[in-house]
């Protein structure tokens, strides 16, 4: 196969003898920068740690349906950076949303990626609301797929009897949500109650009410 | 100054013989890709028109203000690339934003763009919310700046007894906006009421009520 | 100074009028730019259709398992653009992949994607191999997850007894597909034997076998 | 809302005990990266801020106008992530140039952005020059808006008998200028003569009597 | 909903016709986009052409030596999309200097692309100017690399007794190039006189002079 | 030229007092990042120096041809971010490969790159595959010029009887090379045998034969 030149590889022999015991190959990190999750050097995405190993790239913290008993009905599950570190700068992760009879996956938006969904079980009503506010919704069942294209505002809901799960796709390793309903109602410092009224043209005591209804579990 | 080899310059010739009067260098569509606005063929974008001049880089639409007397007090007026067709493929936009006295930019999303701001006069009350449901809120007066990153939730409010307006700069040549109550309350065809009753736990008539006063004036 | 021609707008101002009771917003164009696929234009990727509606975002060519009766024992199915034209420039696509006892996607690389992947069913034995030849991998069971980087020889063998099948996540709308031994000795005009034998190392006569065995089935 | 599970959100709790008393919470490094202009490590761009506030995405330096007496009757003051550490991944910034009657900002690129003016005040003649040595140049006033392709020479001249003023949109968090005068004349080392004389066509000592005069101020 | 709309589709029904026998795999267009040069339809790039070959991928027009007998003593001559259709969407180009003894490539600017240069022949100093107006500059002989980074004014010098030559490559397609000199001198419609006089602090007589001396030969 | 306020200066100033006797201008990291090589912290690409001088930009690792009596007959010498550390985040680089007569570059991919090639001397047959498994191939000469488009299967053979070198130009500062034989057949830890049997439909002992012919050379 090619050679290379003994020179070119010296520096490398040299660093792998400084560091020590660690395993990897430092010329991997160009093909990936797997997360230093705790690193106190914080940029754009994450910086890389020198040493890594096939559990990097696994998880299966989405294996399971995840409790679906609060207020919503739903519940999601995120396979991102956080959780699969070797997703760092490769631009993609999942998750798994699990809905109850009847439960909602509220109005939000991403705001750094698009989604493509997989119908794992169940049946859902889906869409998404374009800037121009027309609304593109569909009822998809097991095994269909659905678009949210990038940052629009879009929602899932369960109208069937029975559970729902689906794998979310994003091309994103760390996508970001905006639940809208929490975003307004439920984020600290409050939105003051003036932007609120006048936005949705509801009074105060409506805005209160919300508010209460939304607020964080203790 | 450098030379070039008469060969290369020939097709050049040929395509403007070809072209007829047409006085435009094709190859400043490598420098800029004037949209052809009314173009047949779409594409992500806009195909580029075969000739132009100064004025496609240039507009007055935002010169003078604009009226507010509407339900939210606030208007925006945009300069992006339907305004200004040499802004195709640049990246870059303006808009102009007038509030009346109480005034208000509800919250919203742009979900291709971070938005700088400068108060051309007044103050305003200005936030964005992160995805960690933190508010970033601050006080802003004539000649200052704020920035909206992209695709978060944010709103501006003109607590003021006078006018206020600003010129907001987009890293987007049609940057899109999703108003959150128009998005979720004034869509065609409807979000369907159990979601939205659901999504923030009031009811039916309320809902209604909401829908009916943020309805299109006809 | 290069002005407007009037024959140029003229095809605008007609289309304007036929296009009359529309409904679709060209403004949504901004959004999305649903794939046509049928267009005689082609660009990277591909121009958008003037009217579009939810099918043109959903699919269900990926919800049944497809045949792995094959010399492979696999066989993936793609819900890609060309599937799903709304993925047009959102940068997203799924594929199912699907592995009888003993099956095995073979190495292969996807020249413009970083794949993730959810177990279905079954068990895989997955690697990737970096460019500094380490080979990563892992066994991964049903609802386990796994990262394949960007451009990365990788492949997945299913050493069960049972069928497996995995919903894989790619951040392009076509990633592509290289199968490394169709590319090498089954492609069209076939790669010249001198280049594969000193390539592998071996004589012209295996050679002449792999590609006998990897010729495409008539 | 939307439940997260407790076990998720245990790595931020004791994140931020162990910040002590950062008030910020680290999951919004994620939509934001605001510029540790005094970090020890050098990254492309900043690295973030742990903790940081509203003043962060705000700045008062654009708010008036600065002095005009100078050799070229203009001055240029930014608002970019230097100014505004909030900036930084966001990929936009602002400018504020003020004009003296008959100031010149002199032809300059920027290497890194497009650019669009708004004129606050008073009247300019501007203008690029494509690379196929085309300019593109027009008389904008008060409320008038214009575009400065990426990377193309470029400048703005006061022609009226009032100061003019100009808010400047970049799509770059730190545009940076090449001001071609001083980029040839006035650099440090100085670019050889011969470069220059041959370049411009001139004489070794009109070379010198240009850069004299624009030699920076002690 | 929105509903395709037969007549849309006839221009496409009839360019399919007349296409007819077109042998190419569409399946390859996404690999590749080989520029349609004379496509009536201009994009950001090019569009497509359906049917291409290796030819289109390669080019002999840099093999040869131009002519350097010009008042800049050099010649360049590239391979770019121009002339290798191939390369369009892919990123990258090359192109061939020649210098004569005492040969120069004046000042200039790539507003595109970064340049990385090797040494065929001959010896060449070489330099670029950083925005904080400093010059890093250096003399390198055949063999030797040099880089200059994206968008900087940057020069090469034949100050040797003997031609040199160098093979450059560019990180576009396309890159552009502006020449300082002419860009600003000969340009048409011309830079105003006033600009320049301001700029370099000269008077219109020696303005002039640089006008007629680096006017485009007839 | 233009002015700057006194204030904007004085970090910068305090700045170089407290570094020392750094000399580089930290604005310049702007415009570029010189790569610390070896810095502790690891990030996507590399952290920037924060001095540097011209030789950074600069290297003759390619100057010369490099030995080609090898098992393939050829050689890479890469000028690569590695070697010229003024090419971080700046997306592209340099390579000379050298070819014995008979000598061969094996099909190999770069995760990362398109690449376009300058033949020095000697002549050489060049080919890549695309997803459509078709093969695009030429025999180019002196002074030619071909492109592998990013992430596609190439290689290159020569054929003649004379040494033949080529100058290759990636759109990355690393563009990594996954040469297909030594990836598949000499990686550490080994791909599994029945991987290797099943994917080229040979047998164990032939699978066997091939890993101990490309296995690295003690």
């Amino acid at each position: 196969m090619m050679m290379w030149r003994v020179p070119e590889l010296l520096p490398f022999l040299a660093l792998g003898l400084f560091l020590g015991h660690v395993a990897a190959d430092p010329d991997m990190l160009q093909d990936v920068c797997v997360a230093d999750l705790s690193s106190a050097v914080k940029v754009n995405g994450f910086p890389c740690k020198v040493a890594f190993n096939a559990s990097d790239f696994s998880t299966d913290v989405i294996a399971k349906p995840g409790p679906t008993n609060n207020t919503m009905g739903s519940l999601v599950t995120a396979a991102n950076v956080l959780k699969v570190p070797g997703l760092n700068t490769l631009g993609v992760s999942l998750s798994r949303i699990d809905y109850a009879p009847g439960g909602l996956n509220p109005p939000h938006t991403h705001p750094r990626a698009t989604e493509i969904v997989f119908i794992l079980e169940g049946e859902l009503e889906v869409g998404f609301i374009s800037t121009a506010n027309v609304l593109v919704s569909k009822t998809i069942k097991q095994g269909e797929v659905f678009v949210f294209p990038r940052g629009l505002v879009h929602f899932q809901k369960n109208n069937g009897n029975v559970p729902a799960a689906i794998i979310a796709a994003f091309n994103s390793q760390l996508p970001g949500t905006q639940s809208i309903p929490a975003t307004l109602f439920a984020c600290t410092p409050a939105v003051p109650d003036n932007v609120l009224t006048k936005a949705f043209q509801i009074g105060t005591k409506e805005v209160e009410k919300i508010k209460s209804r939304l607020a964080p579990k203790k």
